[in-house]
């Protein structure tokens, strides 16, 4: 699949992929080897042709009259992820929702790897979170270049985030998956998701209190 | 407001107004009084059109031609997400990410606050997380009912968070806010909004290998 082929393809198709992916490897771990769009609908309650107009952005994946291979689509759903290739990755914020990430991914990531984690705190140096080192701030620019970092993991507060961001565009770094409670400016050259847990919270209180209105 | 003009609402719309809110939040803290969506616009890197657009589902709070009022604006759009009223909320799932949620929300949350976290590790009995007491999971429906308790946060594994749900759609509670990598079954009453960091994290890694492809 080449980049020109794939150019046009909206972040809401994007955003869904994964949502295949996760109920792929669990159809797959249960032995499921053919999947028709009309059952995939079925578990994962969008239409079929939902599903049918999503895969066809990526040339459909070949659905014959019996179904789609389990196995093929989820590794090419894998392949469309770039999760066929390791992803190094850094810490920058050893607090506790960062030390928390660390602990999850090197669990249960194994194509996301955390090779180092920066703090501004010096009694955290010398320590090891889950095994990954923590190390001062001022070697962060340097450790993304030696050690071909990918992804940096921003969990600190929302004015460090923006001064972080800016020694970040100075780097090698290719993308930053943010927690941080503010939208950052970069080239597009680094791709950024943000993770917005308050918005999230707030969304949710919006939908209870529309649900307590209709009662 | 009320519900029926409200009703039809998307969750696309929904789920755009905390951004409005922590943009006008800033804005506010700033000393700004009044904004026009032309601004507004511009540092929210969308057009004036869609936050009119945004904004008309509500009734349109009153632009003159010199703009919105921003603390007006501010408590209407809090207003409508909920979050004049307080919050109780439990963990389910005392573990390292359940933690940092209590430790970062009753930092910066003052409308959510944690009443009480639940765990089948005996060994966190009798502690507190960030003052937040842990008990035993069996006591959880009793402490819904006697605590008014609204929403649920869950971080504990999958299949745990299948079993939990089941047991919570017996109580009053109005919310789950999930963090278990799977999408949860529940009756419309209930609300949930899921948060799925590894979901996050592969559309991270697709943007990655699309910019890779280019170069």
């Amino acid at each position: 699949m080449s980049v020109v082929e794939e150019r046009g393809i909206s972040q809401a198709v994007i955003g869904r992929l994964p949502r295949y992916y996760r109920y792929l490897g669990d159809l797959k771990s249960q032995g499921v080897e053919r999947i028709s769009s009309q059952e995939l609908s079925r578990i994962m309650n969008v239409t079929a042709s939902q599903i049918r107009q999503d895969f066809n952005n990526f040339g459909g994946f070949g659905q014959q009259g019996y179904g789609y291979n389990t196995s093929y689509l989820y590794e090419e759903i894998g392949k469309i992820l770039g999760l066929n290739k390791q992803h190094d990755m850094i810490l920058i914020g050893a607090g506790k929702l960062g030390q928390a990430l660390v602990n999850y991914m090197n669990l249960k990531n194994r194509g996301f790897s955390f090779k180092g984690a920066f703090d501004v705190n010096p009694s955290l140096y010398n320590k090891k979170i889950a095994n990954v080192p923590v190390y001062p701030m001022e070697q962060m620019p340097e450790f993304i270049k030696e050690n071909n970092i990918d992804i940096a993991v921003l969990t600190v507060p929302k004015a460090a985030a923006i001064e972080i961001t800016q020694v970040l565009t100075g780097t090698p770094i290719k993308a930053i998956w943010n927690f941080a409670h503010v939208d950052l400016n970069v080239p597009s050259r680094i791709q950024v998701e943000s993770v917005h847990l308050q918005d999230s919270l707030m969304k949710l209180s919006y939908n209870i209190r529309c649900q307590e209105d209709e009662n």
